[in-house]
């Protein structure tokens, strides 16, 4: 399989979204989303005091607006017609001053713009100008999360992408379930585990992979022991003891593509008390994929799982949602939740992770990813579930 | 040393807010910036498409709003003196209706409101309303930059906060340099020097130490051998050869501080043609540092080393400004930049990384993190400089 989106595929992307600008009787856009212009040229890139921005322009040519730093990176990557250059931030002459002369040039001038920001904006030290002070338009419309849309529908070759990405999750996890042992550290646990998995990770993939992110990882975010109760804890390298409950996390990036595999785990033995908690979790996360239909609203499922955890009396021992859609960012919408009545269609890709949260006694929470399909679903993790697997 | 901020120095930086909003003849504010939430309460938060933000009521108390998921995290290490929390995102309720009420509850209506931000967003799937939607104000005015502005000059305790991050980003780098031999692949490297110093890290500073971002880590990023002459080149897992050219990284998060340990090093043997470079780069930093001084600008820095490298012929191997202001994030305002006149101040913490960029060779930059003082500066990185010390 090829470890990147191809060219062609990046050009329908364009195309969907300039059809969606002539439909909307749109000229010309401008975007500013580091995520949505990787969407759309292939191009990534860490966000910086530097602004960067994707024009498609009047004649529907598409430029990269970037900074002197990033010019060979955005030659050589980016799906682009055109790309443009600046020297520095803040500069003697302002970046957008250099972008002001481009939209000028382009045909900016008097046109209907599209923007899905009003301007560049970073918490790295930028200011700078809105879009709107730069040119006069007949009109700015915002486009803001037209991209985002476009991306809730996953192409075979973005499942395929997801699906690599949790395959290293997976033999992170099993290495991960290997070293976990009583007396030895969080740190030590996981980063044996990580360094392994990131190693044979990239000696089979070879150099077709680039990550865009993080490589083959297995953690613990101090979720060890009682702290598992705290659904955002952080690591603090604590030793496991026998007895403890243990949520994991694991996966490793793929051209920019993420997955999520969390599984709760028991060292050595479990308490009868853990076993009745993991097994409505697990029972739970079973009601959550049977929900999980082509034309059914992303609520259905919070609802049923929502209605499993009264009829069960453990609503209390909640604290957050079933699921959300996972892809280029680790969180993306829609999300399995009572507010969200966003219609699941087939290439949706989603995390299961219905939670119980037990003062005292530990977290309890497996997380699936997994695509919708024309009839339901299809798992895209496949790390044993059941029980006896997880115990260490 | 604590290995936190106190709860002294976090009312301090609440009541310098507070002032500035008197001065400004503002009544009350809201806040969304992580990074100045972070500052002014010491919570510490990964952004989700769950918002939050920080209240400062006409009556001058302080809240946090936040989804029940951080609740009980907020109420452990959030220094305000109220607690919000909603059920969840998007919710059957929007949290925005629930943070209307908490406004209308607290005397918002009708004053006038410092905002940072028109209202929360997330590039994580949020949707929700503007806070001049949700209720009536005598005016809402921008505060955007204030508490950034703040964070410019550093306390004693951040500075040594800071200093702390050095050491373990030296300890890293130490590492990094032993292990780095001909034959050897970048990551097999970067982790085994990543992970030993983690270690040291995590046992030597204890249960006091809390992670908020990546504990110590030394890597080359693909900045290896020609890849290194791309200032953003990406982890390759290159293989390491006699004579290559190698720009490196270190660092340790403490409690959010960041720091920057950036070195040239060569694989056994230096070209005549890479000394010379190595020399340029090592002068130009020399330059920047003798230009630091509190009451000039930080375009003074920037104008030195670019006669530098205008006087050496060189200027067309450079491709970005010399450094940049570190804190709570790894880049902040202000720059070492012809286009930035901010006045330099004690207390100010800055990167010096003046870089060339030889296509075919490799880079050639240091990165060393120093602090303005009352006469001119101090280097908070310690890592040897000079050519014969980065042999490896």
């Amino acid at each position: 399989m090829k470890l990147s989106i191809s060219t062609e595929e990046i050009a329908q992307r364009q195309q969907r979204l300039i059809t969606k600008l002539q439909e909307e009787k749109l000229d010309c856009a401008i975007l500013f989303s580091v995520t949505d212009i990787f969407y759309l040229t292939n191009f990534h890139f860490r966000p910086s005091e530097r602004p960067i921005c994707l024009l498609i322009d009047p004649k529907q040519e598409t430029h990269l607006f970037v900074p002197m730093l990033e010019k060979e990176h955005a030659q050589e990557y980016a799906q682009v017609n055109h790309v443009h250059a600046y020297p520095e931030y803040p500069g003697l002459r302002h970046p957008m001053e250099y972008l002001k002369d481009i939209l000028h040039e382009n045909g900016y001038e008097g046109r209907k713009i599209g923007l899905d920001a009003s301007g560049y904006s970073s918490a790295k030290g930028y200011r700078g100008p809105s879009i709107d002070q730069l040119l006069t338009a007949k009109s700015f419309d915002s486009i803001f999360g037209w991209v985002e849309e476009m991306r809730f529908i996953k192409s075979a070759a973005e499942i395929e992408l997801i699906q690599e990405s949790c395959r290293w999750g997976n033999l992170a996890h099993r290495l991960l379930q290997k070293y976990s042992k009583a007396g030895l550290s969080e740190i030590e646990i996981t980063s044996r585990a990580s360094n392994e998995a990131t190693m044979a990770m990239i000696e089979t993939l070879g150099s077709d992979y680039k990550p865009h992110g993080k490589t083959a990882y297995a953690i613990f975010r101090g979720q060890v022991g009682p702290m598992s109760a705290f659904p955002h804890a952080v690591t603090q390298n604590i030793v496991l003891k026998k007895g403890d409950t243990l949520v994991t996390g694991a996966a490793g990036d793929v051209w920019g593509y993420h997955s999520e595999l969390e599984r709760t785990m028991f060292v050595e033995e479990v308490s009868k008390e853990q076993e009745k908690y993991f097994n409505l979790m697990y029972e739970a996360q079973e009601v959550a994929f049977r929900a999980i239909k082509p034309g059914e609203p992303t609520s259905a499922v919070e609802q049923a799982v929502q209605q499993f955890w009264v009829d069960n009396g453990v609503q209390q021992l909640t604290s957050h949602h079933t699921g959300h859609a996972i892809g280029l960012l680790g969180h993306e919408a829609p999300f399995f939740d009572l507010g969200d009545d966003t219609v699941m269609q087939p290439g949706m890709v989603f995390t299961v992770e219905p939670g119980l949260y037990v003062r005292g006694l530990g977290g309890f929470r497996h997380s699936d990813t997994v695509a919708v399909t024309e009839t339901g679903m299809t798992m895209l993790t496949y790390y044993p579930r059941d029980l006896e697997s997880l115990i260490c």
